[in-house]
């Protein structure tokens, strides 16, 4: 960490309050999601990837692109009937990333501020990257049902349990 | 509050800074964010249980549940024609969530930065809250136009108002 | 900035830690961030506009739009074969925003607590804002491509780029 003359990580702490990479429960926060946005990221890489698998844009714009893969001789003609199947998955998924990582950094943000165990944070931020990870597994490859649902439903209660604690500690 | 051995508030607030659970416009922010989350994470259960209720699924490995519903003797058959209407009604609310909850988060986190006056800041928080209620039920009821429109507006209007200051105390 | 006794601003910032107003990065990204936000929110009243212009509404209640246009004499009869292109054009652009200006707001609080140099941050922020700019203009007009997808990859860069010491800085 690249922290300037008031090197004392003690007096960091308390002087810094909650929000400081010196408190390892914010330090964990801030790579679980970085980790989190980095995979909701790579959906939008990997739409574009099944859009030019499968030659299926949405707007006349990109009809350039079409022409692109069809001089290089990678036109799929025989995959009209599924393109979009295949993108409409990927943008499925994308979406119902924002929907569950986008509150979980928010939820997790407000969570530090009551000063949880480390321990039980660090389990939540665990629990939620991996059943984010499994539930894109899941919707990919695809498994069957209900591998997805469930995965789902272990992030979503991941955010949920985060947000109990922040609650409690306020009077609205 | 779990607040440790450095109990005395004023000075945590003076050394803190803005984001602690000790200054109450964050502690309001951290309150209200958790509800509008939470709100809005409803809403995926909202579609789930809107999508059982019609029998209406995206991919075909959620055919199990179909499966499912039809052996407990819960297929809806004579409600094909309107499925689509309540499971599209339900992720167009969830997507304006996401189009307005999320900016809120984060323009407040900012707007906390520019030490606002408690006051003028809750209520801004409260407006926003009840106006998302108040277009959920305007939506899903659905209530005739335009109370949704105005809902909408109240909450738009009260995430501008607080980019203001923020746009006025930072030079770029 | 308003800020109240303790003016001393070096004291403040050493106080603070990074998540102050007196920490010019941070402010930096508070500035940057509210108009990027300001500019996705501005993707909503842009839908409206060419909901109206196209005559082209969601939901049954939104029917008494049509009858108020049709009473002022307003209603587009020969735009009806083109309606749903400009609507999910305007609605494509905004899902873009939330995909990509959400992230780097996220990814930038967390880059801030790794203490950046300022001109480094200022750049990054710099280039996400005019990359989004000339993307929503690039979406609408529309300009040939490939200036959409490359300013969106010029953002999107932006953004990875500010996880890396994220990710560097922290232990799992």
């Amino acid at each position: 960490m690249q922290y300037g003359s008031s090197g004392n990580t003690l007096n960091n702490f308390i002087s810094n309050g909650s929000y400081s990479f010196c408190n390892p429960a914010f330090a964990s926060l801030a790579g679980y999601s970085s980790l989190a946005l980095l995979k909701m990221l790579g959906m939008s890489a990997y739409t574009v990837i099944q859009r030019f698998r499968t030659g299926s844009f949405i707007t006349p714009e990109d009809d350039i692109y079409k022409k692109m893969m069809n001089q290089l001789g990678l036109s799929h003609g025989n995959m009209v009937g599924t393109k979009s199947d295949l993108v409409e998955r990927a943008r499925e998924n994308h979406l119902n990333d924002l929907e569950n990582i986008i509150p979980f950094v928010l939820a997790g943000l407000f969570y530090i501020g009551t000063r949880p165990k480390f321990d039980c944070a660090l389990w939540h931020f665990r629990i939620f990257l991996l059943s984010r990870l499994l539930h894109t597994i899941a919707y990919q490859v695809p498994l069957p049902q209900p591998t997805r649902t469930i995965s789902w439903l272990l992030g979503y209660s991941s955010i949920i349990s985060m947000t109990i604690p922040v609650l409690r500690s306020i009077q609205l």
